[in-house]
């Protein structure tokens, strides 16, 4: 009698066969307002029954890919610095082992974590960031690692003109204004993202998707709900345009079920994981 | 002193008076994930109060038409077939009076009851379908009666080319496939309505709605709700071409109150119909 | 030690060195459906945590200026006349001391109360009414004073053509035909604002914001959602149109915090009330 | 074909030849803090299909007796008088047909008009009233119709000593003092309940049930919830010492569905509803 | 890199060392009223994080014991009997492997499922049920499959004198009538459990907990919620008196997380459970 | 013109002139299951308009004492030790104005930072404790510092025999090991809390209330609920047996309000809040 494995639907393929490795990283110990993250991983595991496998965008199915679904990491709440070790951890060895990692948060600052380990393989990293906020603090309340802080995290290790921002809408002038000097950033939308890609050519980039950046009328669900966002269709077609570059990272973050009783958010989340999927295998 | 009638609004004519008749359909139980549309027909009644009777777009009221709320049909849970032929012996006696069924889903399976009746009486039926999902699984874990495989239940009445589904997002990929021999199916929108209702001059029609066909934002409170769908112009807009054609029965399914904290869901189940109800009469 | 002062984010400065005064009229007697406006001005507090002070749409930030916020006032639920008394004769206070009103209701009635203290000031006052009703009832069961008969009330003041309402989409035929004559109403949208702005000049007006003229799929938190409204980015834009106009008084009324589960429509109010601010300073 | 009737189970007896009449009166405009028992009458019609028409406490069923429910009265929110008229008119009219009146709130204050009527037939009327507040108050706000004073306006009319109030677990100072010397107050249980319907003998008796006397663990759907107060099973066994009494009218009120998401309190207020209407046959 | 295994905590067996076998039945397609116990298995397994492996009632530990969790059937949602067929052939395999079933409902017909399997092996079972209502009409609707019915079909198979009730508080004065002369009914409470428990020694005996047993304080998150339940420490008393049985299967049903919003429905669910597998090992 | 001071019903008092200061620990960081416990003190205060200030269990009133409501520590979410610390320096103040610190949590583990304070100046301090859960682990997963290693901490301050645990009926088996031989354990109830009260004389003692000691069916808005805990008068009565101690510090802690729905947890945790401060006055 078998097992009770409970994955993301069409990814349960064995390890050693698989191109992509998804996993979870269900942390939001510095969520300063709403937390809940931490359950997003589980309930898209749960709610991905209600998916279909097919894209009739694509015209692919997830039964035509690999991937492996990892689970869940066990992350300690309360220490940061310990919870961002263990998925560089996990990352590193998914590109060790020479697969495509893909990380479903959790609260924006996981993305450090797997973003430290992809750089120190790919130290010409870029960084494709779709967001409502900036995310680029030095700080907050006096702590560097913050979800309010992960993209300043990011952009010290990368250093000026590699982070890319689009859908921003949100943060404090000061930020909008360092921006200016060390990032590009495209506020409200993905108006220039066509010509960003075209930039990129054959360059490693790891792809961070702050669901957030889509309106709160698509994605009520999640801690800090930003008026003036993209649509489904926007985001969707979007992320069609990344296909072609070279991801070698991607993760998919910010759903919190708990503010999403309808279950609609979640679906917006599976869907677009699934799209992803089959976009960057 | 009179007894407590609940109708939805506008509709507290005598049957032997009215043209349309109005009635619910509460089953849900071949629904695979998410139950909860039985609930549909008496939350649109108690929130119908909260509408007015007066359209101003099509600039007709309620009180101009002669409608009569029948309630709902008392359906065996767990039975599915014996639940079907209570809507058809239902919808049978409605046309036979020589009035106009319009029934309220529950899940759209029901849809198939209502049409047997009105292929009994209209061998040249055609449908017009929108929704998220292109329902036309053969079976579904075996069963042939589902809310899966509802359209193709309707196909083996109707046959090849009579069946026209419009917003279709999601499915299998060999329903698509299948589809592209059988039925006229258009993705996504309603592009080609115009041109197909165009064609279809007085031949008798059959209309269901899956209102799962809007996006998510607009319509959350829905079993499986399927990013990427239309707004609630582009629903109304899509209805109002469907004026003049020679419509023999309607429905409205798939609302599940559950998933609708805030009550828009049923807001826009309520003046759907009320536009239906104004716009075929 | 400090007592625990709550205000609407970046709203702390002294009554004194302030140009607006926000105050919160909690009432929602009226509400003849859904009832629960009471919460929304402390909702909106507490979740203005979630937004910051700076606004990208307008390069402005809520400390470059001066805005009092004076809390609640504790209004008598049941008594409706004593509880616009009391709006009345806070708005007039704060004309008296030359500051500008800005009110969080409630039902929309409320805005009766504070138009009545603005009137009194400035007889040739005109009202820019964003809505999705009406609320031009001669009475509602009887009584004159409701949230549905709140603009013809403010008529009842002003005299025809002076009260100018944009994405109204419902009503009864009788209150549409009645506007007709007597007020300028633009129905579903806000096509005609721009023209509408520039025959107004510097005449007085009172702007009165019913929150739920934006679609329940970007509102849903309201007592009466109505689809087919305006998106986020619409109402925000029309917002801008009014910048120059006189205003000598404005409100953001009809959040419902208990149709919010996700927090979505608070944090709308809250960013839509910010831009309010920034604008009309 | 029958129009939609709904009613409470097994209440769907002729008016003419039944011996209790049921309506509801859905009114919560003086309701101070959280709103929403205008829902229960039509919340508990609903939810009675859950119930069983069979009392194994009594080894009765509402088969065996003879009930009308005449609905709802629609009540204008914001005019407490004329709302409290209506009630007073409704219940005048059962009285005066020889028919026992049963309302379902409503917020405490529609007491006040079922009682005026009650009393005008019998002016040596008795109160029974189990709650977990006093109501006592003389004015709330200035206000003397409020839900926070409406057994302070019944004593207004029985005068001293006709009072009986049971269960009774807050309030202010000053309201227990006045009790001491008008009413019987008789704290947080039923312990001399029998004692007191001992000396009643064939005495008329209104009896008003506000819900929130049981514990918030069993009855957390009401307004103000008040820890401490007694178990479902005390309730049942408080109203079987009532049976024998002459009751003359009785009420069930404070039920408020939007705070009950399990339905566990409408269940409670069905099960006592069913109880009462059993024993005062 | 391991898959993701989902237990029910410290049930993380193999199958081959394991002695009491656990898996979920997700099915609800008969339930009359609220659907949504399909859910059961899932949350239970979910939330079951929040419970501790140890048991400080019985001093002993989910460590100490082998149990296999073998997942959820895939059961097909609107064909009853089909469903019922799975459930006989998992509980028959497992019986005939040497271990004890242990079934997570799913409304509480399921309990027909495994009982045939066992009465196969065992003709001379007894069952244990402990509820709130009777179960046992003859049919439903005309069905003779229902939740309504489950404990008339079980005695079909058992016949007189073999099925003990214990707890019940709702059903029809029929059903009453006819326990009277075919099962040991014993209402409200477990007062006679322990001399039935004497009278029984060594005769195999399958126990059914519907959960709605409990009090809806108690218990709120269940289809049907029947006031004046029993207390958690009396259920786990009860129980406990179960001890020294000769247990052959037992099963755990009518959790529906919908109506458990805070959680606490489930967290009783899980910890009866553990109290189960710690007893009956 | 007056801001918007928010306080607990009756904690006006300035600070100077207070005997008891009552503060917010917002904080939940090392929650390993449902965060939310940030969320309490701001829900206290707002639900407290829903409490009397009168207490006629002690017949005392809040009008009658004196206390100040310093609202809420900002907290930095994420950082433990750095949050600990301003909750000690908070602590540490009020102490040294020589009054007494009451202090409103968030999750369990902010006990630590005000014992920390309290032990500092009564180094011979005995802490009570009322709680589910023993709190006694060594670490989490390898973290000191964890809601549930908080009684752990407090010991390694204190030393064996000062700590006095009752009500707990959940952990590790070697936790309840542990406590034999270093803290008084009284599990499930409160049985032995007199003698214990009667062996303290005039000690200094701090008093932590985890609410989670009650039963889920009084207080199920929770992190972890836990079923088999006592009832709200069993607590009430409690606390009434530690008056006379010689209180330096109390907490009431571990209200989740997401957890909430119906807000009786909320009052739960006003109304002992309430009896503490009139209590240790």
């Amino acid at each position: 009698m078998d097992s009770n494995i409970v994955n993301f639907i069409g990814c349960d393929n064995p390890y050693d066969e698989s191109k992509i490795v998804l996993f979870g990283a269900p942390f939001d110990s510095t969520t300063s307002y709403r937390p809940g993250t931490r359950f997003a991983s589980r309930m898209i595991r749960a709610e991905s029954d209600g998916l279909e496998t097919y894209s009739p965008y694509l015209n692919k199915d997830l039964s035509d890919i690999r991937v492996f679904d990892a689970g869940d990491l066990e992350l300690c709440f309360g220490n940061t610095e310990k919870a961002l070790c263990a998925i560089e951890e996990m990352t590193a060895q998914i590109i060790t082992d020479d697969k495509l990692p893909c990380m479903i948060g959790g609260e924006h600052l996981v993305t450090l974590g797997a973003v430290r380990a992809v750089f120190s393989k790919h130290p010409d990293l870029r960084v494709i960031h779709f967001d409502a906020h900036t995310d680029l603090r030095e700080d907050y309340l006096g702590e560097p690692l913050s979800h309010a802080t992960v993209m300043r995290r990011v952009w010290d290790m990368l250093g000026d003109g590699k982070l890319y921002q689009f859908g921003i809408r949100s943060g404090e002038r000061s930020e909008f204004a360092w921006a200016k000097k060390h990032t590009y950033l495209h506020p409200f939308d993905f108006e220039t993202l066509e010509d960003t890609v075209k930039t990129l050519g054959n360059v490693p980039v790891y792809f961070s998707l702050d669901l957030d950046v889509l309106d709160p009328s698509v994605f009520p669900g999640t801690g800090t709900p930003e008026p003036g966002g993209v649509t489904f269709d926007e985001l969707r077609r979007a992320c069609m345009l990344l296909r072609g570059l070279n991801v070698v990272g991607f993760d998919v973050n910010e759903l919190s079920p708990h503010y999403d009783p309808s279950g609609a958010s979640t679906a917006v989340a599976c869907k677009i994981l699934r799209e992803l999927l089959l976009l960057f295998y």
